[in-house]
């Protein structure tokens, strides 16, 4: 039996903090109290810092397969980026096929996490066909799998109709299960990549003109208007338009039950890196892409209101050289597509959030932990409570640093944050009681196990959030 | 040392719930664990329940003088109420005289809470004039009275006008504090009485005809706007109205740091009460009135999206017999303005909203005790966490009571909730560690001690909520 | 030279009314004047009387063929039919069939029109396929055809996509032409009937329910955030839900170039139609379907404040006996689709809109005739201005009639507007100076020829309306 | 009998165009049509030219007293320039004194302009006293004076409040007159005042920052607010901020009958101008003051969609040397307010509406002409119409120029236009049939007959516009 004692913190929840120690056994919090004094196998002091429950990334990519390379962080060197950034839990997505049972694709994913993830993970199903086996088995994904969250691209090859989103919302309605989608409106995108490829604007700007913001706003008012038809929940991901977000409030309002995340890159950058010297704009070609100030601004209003729910990075990282600049100089739409986020998702959150006085460190608690577990039903997750996983961040708000590639753990060449400088980073990282990450006076340092991790069952959610 | 210990039932926060124990000791929260087994004075078997933090009601008006006759609880029969249905911290107004200086007038009242009141309470200063005297008081009201909200009425003869309210925001923004507002348009009344009394219009049910929504509408817009001049942050109290909410909402998204509090009857009573036989609609006669389902329906999803805050009583209990129905059976303008609500408040939100599937349970502990200890700033309420109070609420879903007027413990002769099914009922209640009520198997019975409530100091909210 | 003189009648504009005598010359309005005294052919007495610009229905389908079946009346008896209810002009449909060019379609439905049309009417080309040689039409069909305006189908199996919709857009704003729109959602539609068919809800009023307001909205929200792209101007046809309405009126405050047209039917009636007794619901079915009181409210307010530019009858009857009785009693889905409308026009709308005080004459004039004129480019109609086309109605406001099938011209065996009390009807009518209709006292009579109507050549729109 | 014949221009009128002769006798139009062949004293080729209605300008303060000085234009230099713009007709505000009649203001307001005035024109009531003596001529001033409009300030010391406006409102609508406001909220300004004196800021620029726009919004909300509970007809002046036409929008869907009117500053000028060199910024300091870009598209989209009726000056002349300068140099609030406009209305609007594309030429004359003689009740003008007077301009697109103060005969020593490059200009223009002013080839020259103007009896609207 295992034990660890964190004495002396203020413990964060999303509704509050108090002055009190921790104390977990076997990977559990088992107790919550003013100066405990139990014996402890670990007794650590934690004056001075915060205690919040482990940021859970609820959006990342790790070894998916694209066009015939491969996002570079697989489940090992995700993981311990995660760790080191004070990301406790992470939930990938399923890389289905076409003709492939969701069964088969989520045990086909597990295999790829087996045996490396250093931290929990849960997965989301995808659904890139409309095929009735498939919208069958979410049954089973609910009850029995423990995959009870679905993603549809509304672009992309992969993506699926109205017709077919009609029929899954309608499903996932019967088994409580959430769909999430990816939205964007595929003509528009094909009209305006035609549309500057004419003109000869082929360079990375270009990338955020070929998906202006009412590509986002259409489809995702198409989807809003469709779950309000069948009166299922769903989630839109990587929320990144002021337009988008206003008819998330008016469905809101009229009682959709929609749910938003948004990212780190879409609250802070904006698309003016685009045309950052030479081809370095190529770093920030994801998508959505990149919008402008007053996108960020409304993005900010939309978590202190809460009509955005959770953060998450869309992690999915290529290397500058030899990925992002050797294909699409000629062309942005060539630009292997994704970037990387998972290890700098809860300081940097906490430096332009909390620490410029944008939302309060509840709110970021909220959004980073316990509405995320409770979105996706990861029960054992999202807060600091007797019961749930000793997934622990000993913060440490007086302890800066200055973003620099070299000193992170993803398995990429640069980050979208170079530079950037943090006002607060985690002293120490525990899952479930083991410490993964801690700070080496210059840097983190992972000091967790590989393959440590386990696969997260999700339920669905029972009640509104 | 008295020492309490609560076991086995699930804890539920503003943001979760979890299987755990609960120990208490001098009244304050020391530890929460899972199988907690210390020796305590009172241990208590809460399975099958839920424990809530205590609700805190920000709205009464308890001992309050109006024309002549005064509200019918004082601060002894209302905190005995209040303990009966799960309140357990109260913050009432200060009611001040023209020429009085704050320090008197809250002293004044608390002199009528001493050897009185059972329960914690705080106090709300109330500004009636535009006397420079008065707006300096504001400082030491929130640095050493404890006394950091302020409340201004836009109608009555005790309103001031824009220019007091700007002069009111602008120093209230300078040390924190928080500017509560009665919000309807005096102009409005008075014409609407003009043109319902040329008409010979005088039931109760003119009443809600002489205060239309836009009444409420126009007030809480002009507010808003004020307080977006100055950058102050400001709270709504009792909204009522769809088109309110409507302002409310767009101000949140522009930055307004405003707050908004609503109550039972407006949620879940309608005009249509007005025209009840003989001359009961007095009964309902409150202001703001009561509104229609439209308003309900919209109200809720205020609370649902996190647009409203707070849910509050507005308790200010008249008689109907020999009171309501001795004054104003020829004019529904002479009718005792107010209605009882302090007993009912938790049961009939846990009912209405938790129960008919409206809110999550967590949500009704968020708007009933979480959100309203942080803009108030007692900061030993509001949450079951360590070093709280242990304001504490055991919840039985499965006990049934049907609201009767005989069985309740306000000093007033009729409740507007008669024959209300409730779908749950506290068993215990709890004030600092001291069981204040019990469910005896019929109803709830009051075993506190009257004088031992203490004030409670409110601190500047910091940040936002 | 033929030649015309009304004399002492009130003439209207879209903008004011005076009272002038109005001399026409071989078919052209040549002068307008106090105490016109020229010698002419016909002198019409029309004191008390209101003089209108006759009404153009820009949205008929005669002889349209559909199903096996065909649109009842043909050029002959809808003009006929036309010209008995005040309509002087209409633009009809041209039926596009895959593979042939737009100039094909048009002289096909000109054949049908040459020898019958007893008015003058022009035509829409219809976009059923995303074929690079129809798109490459419009130059020609703008500058030579004389049709400027373009209909797609978001629904039914002619419906064009999104992309096919953007590529005709950019093409559509090179050459000034106007994009017309039946917007509705079709996975909606089906989602809607398969859910209707496994509850057995097949009766007509299930008709409305498969298509709800919001297969309407989604689809024009999506329109106009490709016009929106684009910078092409858009039309949306018969526009029947409030929501609609509201993403018109945003769009056009964003600048958007969007007219809307909505029809008596959306203005007048609602879906409680659809539960008449025995099978007479079917009478009501076209669509989009009929909608509630709220949604006829929300169209007026939209005519009153100018969101709404044009009134038209989406005419295309089929008889109750034998085609609407006798397909679909089983199905609403195989109900022959469709009402008559063109003969209801004028006096409907003058009754329900000015009578009944919603709107001003002059609105009246402005949506029936002259905003028509000038969105499709007819030169010579829509106005009583000196040159203009002597296409004039002299209109009694005191003349009642209440409308019965029997009474009316048009080819079909019942009116959706049967008992409808008119206050107010057409004296005469004139079209190019010819009298083609008259009041009889009891009813109107046709007195003009068939065949003397022409092809009218719209243009493209310059500046806006 | 003396006659006019213009011929060959284009005639437009607020709905459309066509070339037509125009013929007047005794000063009304007589008779419009093509090839008009009859004797007259004047003939005028108008070949290349418009033919416009005469525009009216609804908002003048000539001879105004204010603070110890006067308006700088009488009825005499301010005809004399409205007539060398092409504007025909204005209607002026009665200045009422406290305890004054309604009928001893006008009659003093009428003995300013006769002799004087070389134009016509009418007024408007102005309410500065809640007296029932005031309200109760309502009723003669609608009926027998002529003047059916009521102009309230919300702002200044002749402001009246909300009771008092409710009073007005519901006895406008008996009568169906027209309740006009300038609306700013008082509370704000003085605050505005106050904060910017203790800064220090005293500059022409700070009088934008003492008045922003939510002080305008405010008042306007709360107007609406009002007119929608008594069910008036409201009329904005000099409507400048987006969020204020946001309001009126959002009233008119509703259903208020509210009409808005705004200025050229308000379209063409921005804040920026009280930053000009040296003192200049005082020549722009008028009320509301002028605002950025964002507001001018507003405006612009509202006069577009139908949402702002009227144009109109505000035209209140003070030299900038000698006043402007002489007062105000330490302080914005002393600097006479007001600024000079009614000669470069037409051309101005002319040039930044049509000429630049943000209107048609027809819409041009809805708002200049059409609507505002509707509103107004002034039934003889506003339109080029059988029986209206002959106040005509034709006005020549292709004449350039260069608006320069010295060449403008407003008596004043500048213009807020200067350097203005108009793109069309008045040639000749005629009230009721006689010339009142000509293109000399290079500027204007005035040569009608000060004297000549007649009061204008306004007429209740029946109906809306």
């Amino acid at each position: 039996m295992s034990s660890l004692l964190i004495k002396g913190g203020t413990v964060v929840s999303a509704s509050g903090r108090c002055e009190a120690d921790v104390y977990a056994q076997n990977g559990s919090i088992k107790t919550i109290g003013s100066a405990l004094n139990m014996p402890a196998d670990e007794v650590v002091d934690a004056s001075g810092q915060y205690v919040l429950p482990g940021a859970i990334d609820p959006h990342t990519h790790l070894a998916m397969p694209l066009n015939g390379y491969s996002s570079q962080d697989d489940f090992e060197t995700g993981t311990v980026a995660a760790a080191c950034g004070g990301v406790t839990s992470l939930i990938d997505f399923v890389d289905c096929r076409p003709g492939d049972s969701l069964y088969e694709s989520i045990e086909r994913k597990k295999s790829l996490a087996r045996g490396k993830a250093a931290l929990d993970y849960g997965f989301h199903g995808t659904i890139i066909e409309d095929r009735p086996e498939l919208i069958a088995e979410l049954k089973p994904a609910c009850l029995d799998y423990g995959v009870p969250s679905f993603k549809v691209y509304m672009v992309y090859d992969i993506r699926v109709d109205d017709a077919a989103i009609l029929q899954l919302l309608a499903e996932a309605k019967k088994h409580g299960a959430l769909v999430q989608v990816h939205a964007e409106n595929p003509a528009v995108i094909d009209y305006m990549n035609r549309v500057l490829a004419q003109k000869g604007k082929l360079a990375p700007y270009y990338h955020a003109k070929s998906r202006p913001n009412l590509c986002e706003a259409e489809a995702i008012h198409r989807m809003l208007k469709m779950a309000e038809l069948t009166g299922s929940r769903v989630y839109i991901v990587h929320l990144s338009t002021a337009e988008g977000l206003e008819h998330i409030r008016r469905a809101r309002e009229r009682g959709v039950e929609v749910y938003a995340e948004t990212c780190p890159q879409y609250l802070t950058l904006t698309e003016e890196l685009y045309k950052s010297p030479g081809f370095e704009g190529a770093k920030y070609v994801c998508s959505p892409p990149l919008r402008t100030e007053a996108d960020n601004r409304a993005l900010w209003s939309g978590i202190r209101t809460g009509a955005i729910q959770t953060l998450a990075t869309d992690h999915c990282p290529f290397d500058f050289h030899g990925l992002k600049d050797r294909f699409g100089t000629d062309d942005y739409k060539k630009i292997p597509n994704g970037a990387p986020g998972i290890e700098t998702l809860l300081p940097v959150m906490y430096t332009a959030g909390v620490a410029k006085g944008r939302i309060s460190l509840e709110k970021l608690v909220e959004v980073l932990s316990t509405n995320t577990s409770r979105i996706f039903g990861l029960r054992s997750k999202g807060e600091i409570a007797v019961g749930k996983d000793a997934d622990l961040v000993v913060f440490d708000p007086k302890q800066k640093f200055t973003i620099q590639s070299g000193k992170l753990h993803m398995n990429v060449d640069y980050t979208p944050f170079e530079g950037f400088e943090l006002e607060g980073m985690p002293s120490l990282v525990y899952s479930r009681g083991l410490k993964v990450a801690q700070w080496t006076g210059s840097q983190m340092e992972f000091c967790g196990k590989p393959g440590r991790g386990r696969f997260l069952k999700g339920r669905p959610l029972a009640g509104g959030v």
